[in-house]
């Protein structure tokens, strides 16, 4: 890799090597490693290993720290969602690191550039390679820094939480009873309707959801629910 | 818990806590959270998860800094063994963590406080408040300081690995062939004899091994020809 390139690809990750050596070790997939050992004594599949673990220490860290104090199984629900090869090489095509990756001659003839799988890897190797490189911080700042998108995306959306079945486990585990959901409300032509929708456990008003749907009124009241228990206590 | 507990506590994990809490909060099994909402407003499955991830990365980090130079598939084995709920609760009885739990009823009178997924759980929960207490170096530490001996078995041990599976698995990737494994000495009266082992690539020996077994010599040539390898190149 030309200093020209290597340069480029730091700053495109946000991160300046002390040891250029270990960057190019996480852009070495072990095909070109094989074909040029000489020129490539490691590949990186060791730096992956580790980086898969400073992301999810990195993620899950983020979750707790999160002013939603999201329980356990929601922390594991996002971070899940976003440590996915598809997330993971999302973000990598928005470095565009398939650019630099080494790749052996098969690799690279069966279009091994744009492989989620070998780009997901080479993005874990990044970051194994900041944490050995530069520390735990940095390593975490530099995840933080390429995930941004992803984790607004995904604490924002509805679509990775299950609020409903949350809510009734809570319910179910502290009073023994499952919530019952009550539409008080409905407004507006048909297709365009609004539902206004209540939840109660054991006949007391606990949650209120608007939306276009009883499915996402209902969604919206056992998150106001859950939030509301989880301040009382 | 009295002061007096959450010294001695402090004391056998090696970590003093600037903020107590969250130890008493690492210690508190849901069961007691839900018999006493007021006197315990959280429970350890939150520090338990973070703390998870926590003690992932300090093993993966110290087998990746290790002078064996472990592969990636090692570093996975040891680790897998590392994090097992038989070693995080081996080392929770070690330092009694039974003694300081907080359980509800239900768990007390069911022998909850030597279940060994209680007391994983619990150790998981202390080593993800160290880390939201001092940071990721604290806990890297204290964990480390926990595991010695576990990790010590682990990574002197040959029961972990499975070293002429790794060997083949080399061998065939870069040379496309298996290894052959020849017996070049018995020594030694019947049920005490001692097997010298080479192993050969292409006719090219590669390794030797000594032991009390043709498995176990095997064993050891295949090592010493993986270390060579791996030195090589």
């Amino acid at each position: 890799m030309s200093k020209q390139d290597l340069r480029e690809l730091e700053e495109s990750i946000g991160y300046s090597f002390t040891n250029k050596g270990l960057l190019s070790e996480a852009i070495t997939h072990k095909s070109f490693h094989h074909e040029n050992p000489a020129k490539a004594p490691f590949h990186n599949e060791r730096l992956e290993f580790l980086g898969d673990s400073v992301l999810g220490l990195t993620m899950v860290k983020f979750l707790y720290k999160s002013e939603k104090n999201y329980s356990e199984s929601t922390m594991s629900k996002i971070k899940s969602y976003l440590v996915k090869e598809s997330v993971l090489s999302d973000i990598a095509e928005g470095i565009s690191l398939g650019r630099f990756l080494r790749l052996g001659k098969g690799e690279e003839e069966t279009g091994g550039r744009s492989k989620k799988s070998i780009l997901s890897d080479a993005l874990e190797a990044v970051f194994g390679a900041v944490y050995i490189d530069g520390g735990y911080e940095c390593a975490e700042r530099t995840i933080l820094g390429l995930f941004r998108n992803k984790i607004e995306a995904a604490t924002i959306s509805e679509q990775f939480f299950d609020f409903k079945t949350e809510f009734q486990e809570e319910s179910q585990m502290r009073f023994g009873v499952l919530p019952d959901y009550i539409t008080v409300k409905q407004e507006g032509e048909e297709h365009k309707k609004i539902f206004t929708v209540d939840v109660f456990i054991k006949g007391e008003r606990c949650g209120s959801g608007v939306g276009r749907s009883k499915k996402e009124a209902e969604t919206l009241a056992a998150r106001e629910a859950l939030a509301k228990m989880k301040n009382k206590i």
